[in-house]
């Protein structure tokens, strides 16, 4: 099936702002909350959401094979159990639909005004119901980097990770959409000189710039996806704030891993962009050396060229970019990630979802953590407005962003941001 | 309001064996398919199931406030969200119903014929939709006898053991009831000679002994939930057998923790035994030294005297005993995993799950895992049937069972069992 949908020439009759995220070759996929208090599943071009659920019972999918309820929804979970042939025939419609020159929809007024909103009219919700959620730990930036900071800088990799997509589950519960608060996490820290524990609201609270995939049902408990089957599997991507607690993490993650460190919240852009979106970005990812073992070899470009920044907005000031990384610069791409995920016989399920792990890139100034950023609080960041930061203070609002950009197409996640508040003892 | 129904003395017109792990004084909750391939929630009396979404529908609930199709549902989760209250008058109602010289229902043949089936005519399932799934690690003698094993028997409890109750985040989507075949799963294992990673099916699967409780939803994002809250939370207990993969684990888990290793498959035993059941059994648990700090202080008895057993049998032989452990010996209660795992805000759902980690006593023979069981392989097993076990065999199946008795009552959880087959390349 040929992916018109991606030419650069096209054009919407909607209006696209210079620079949108959200051009034609877009189509992303979102749920929100409609100006009548009704949940929809939906797509956005330029400033415009439209509503699925709307265009699907006025008839505009006719001759595509989908239940009548399938945008009428709360969440994507069963859309993406359609499957890809069904997810490129629904944004190839789309795109036709509100391609110029297609007065189909443009001209029916009452249509338009039951189909079309302007994002002030609507309210993004969590795209899914996460099953479950994995954290991978795939740019081997950051794994040196947190393996010099904590352990031994001339051993900062351990003996496993070049052989492994290390990765460990998360807690899917406190996965929320872009805009909501984060409260500050309490918790357990390190003995002070008495031997006795800390406690109290954690002093080293970090974000992690970071993009999640979310697949399709993949494979029955006990079978495997094999790794040239695996990017069928994947439906889109967001861009994700692994918050985490440094403080709390360093005390209770010896040995079984991150727990409360990191589930007292996760951040996600709103809108899922699909790989079918990204096919024009594909980039060669790092040299694997030594060549993985046989079940995780791939073949052609498996990595893609997407632009990340996080940003830091104190109350009342404007923002500071802080980091400048790119999604290129994973080890591990997302089809070995899956591959590897199942290997075991482990099912994955429609609307699970897996995060990269910090994206940090080569450069100083590419490191996708406070932690890394500050390295470790002993290089604090000077931020616009004249203040410092080691790591995040109540208040603070992190901005994520991230975009693609070849041949005049650009597009993008629009963003992932986050509000501190102060801890609740 | 009083706990009648754990009355010792109280009989059901149904018949229950002797030693029946399903007196009248159980009343656990279930979700079976029936002989008209019909989903339901159900209970068990002896060797009865009782149909409660016909129960409902016939009129025998009148009077406690639930929805019409709160019992017709594929799963426990909205039962488990209307909270103690509820479960308490619908578990009463039961035992009124189901109580010797109550001819209500008995005298009605129509409505018995509608409601009642034998344990051949139905088929367990998941009892609930696990939103999120944790594993703790609560017991001291397993982690101590797994410190041994792998790091140094000097200091084998790391130093934050007796402050935190240690667990993880583990894969929900695993989870299977009692009887579903376990694949033995493939992956990873440590650099052989040559310095490159093994690769195959695991040559060190095992078993480990837990029971897991499962919550109803207990906080917002941000809250948190205090000790003497946390027991209303929790509306029961299934046994629990954390299949693992010895080898698999090792190489990955350094130093985000278990993950493919534990993923493949998780079973559960199919009946959920409620906490007001469990009442009579309570027990003091063992004395924290150093008391844990003010959020994990509790008061009164929070353990439970609950006989654990794991049996292995092979194929086409009679099963033998490897191991007779007890709920009792958890070193940080349940009251205690829920109040930690929330106190940095983290949400927590109706339907999770929370896993106890491996129950091990303070005897060789008492140890809940093969690991521990032959010391690593080194003192292997010896069978009824003449056979020596380091680990689980292809065929093997594993049998978990658990019961509590005390004057002359005895209530129990049924089987947990999973047979082993072997791995598809």
């Amino acid at each position: 099936m040929p992916l018109t949908a991606n030419d650069p020439k096209r054009k919407s009759w909607l209006h696209v702002p210079k620079n949108s995220d959200f051009p034609i070759q877009n189509i992303p996929f979102g749920v929100f909350l409609t100006r009548d208090d009704i949940i929809t599943i939906g797509t956005r071009i330029g400033e415009t959401a439209i509503d699925l659920g709307a265009l699907h019972q006025l008839g505009y999918f006719k001759g595509i094979d989908l239940t009548d309820d399938i945008f009428l929804q709360d969440t994507l979970n069963d859309f993406i159990a359609d499957g890809r042939k069904t997810w490129r025939l629904v944004r190839n419609r789309i795109s036709d639909l509100f391609l110029d020159g297609n007065d189909e929809l443009r001209k029916n007024k009452d249509h338009c005004k039951e189909v079309l909103f302007r994002l002030d009219e609507i309210e993004m919700q969590l795209p899914v119901d996460v099953g479950d959620y994995t954290d991978f730990y795939a740019s081997k930036e950051h794994a040196t980097n947190v393996g010099s900071l904590f352990r031994d800088p001339e051993n900062a990799l351990l003996p496993n990770w070049l052989h492994i997509p290390i990765g460990y589950h998360g807690r899917s519960s406190s996965i929320v959409p872009s805009g909501t608060p984060i409260r500050r996490p309490i918790g357990q820290t390190k003995p002070r000189d008495d031997g006795k524990p800390g406690f109290g609201p954690s002093k080293l609270l970090d974000f992690e710039l970071e993009m999640a995939f979310i697949t399709t049902a993949t494979n029955d408990l006990g079978k495997r996806v094999k790794i040239e089957d695996a990017e069928e599997n994947i439906f889109g991507l967001v861009l994700f704030n692994d918050w985490s607690a440094r403080d709390i993490q360093a005390w209770e993650y010896v040995p079984l891993g991150p727990f409360l460190g990191k589930s007292f919240a996760s951040t996600i852009s709103p809108w899922i962009v699909t790989l079918d979106a990204l096919e024009p970005f594909r980039v060669d990812g790092p040299k694997q050396e030594p060549t993985p073992l046989p079940y995780l070899r791939q073949k052609g470009k498996k990595n893609f060229d997407i632009h990340l920044q996080a940003a830091i907005q104190p109350k009342g000031s404007k923002e500071t970019v802080v980091a400048n990384s790119n999604f290129k610069y994973m080890y591990w791409s997302m089809a070995q990630q899956l591959t590897h995920h199942t290997v075991n016989g482990c099912n994955v399920r429609s609307g699970d979802m897996m995060g990269s792990g910090t994206i940090s890139g080569p450069t100083e100034d590419s490191y996708g953590s406070m932690l890394e950023l500050s390295w470790k609080g002993t290089k604090p960041l000077q931020l616009n407005d004249g203040s410092e930061r080691k790591f995040i203070n109540d208040g603070d609002t992190v901005i994520m962003r991230g975009y693609c950009e070849k041949d005049g197409l650009r597009l993008g996640f629009g963003e992932c941001s986050g509000k501190v508040l102060p801890a609740k003892e």
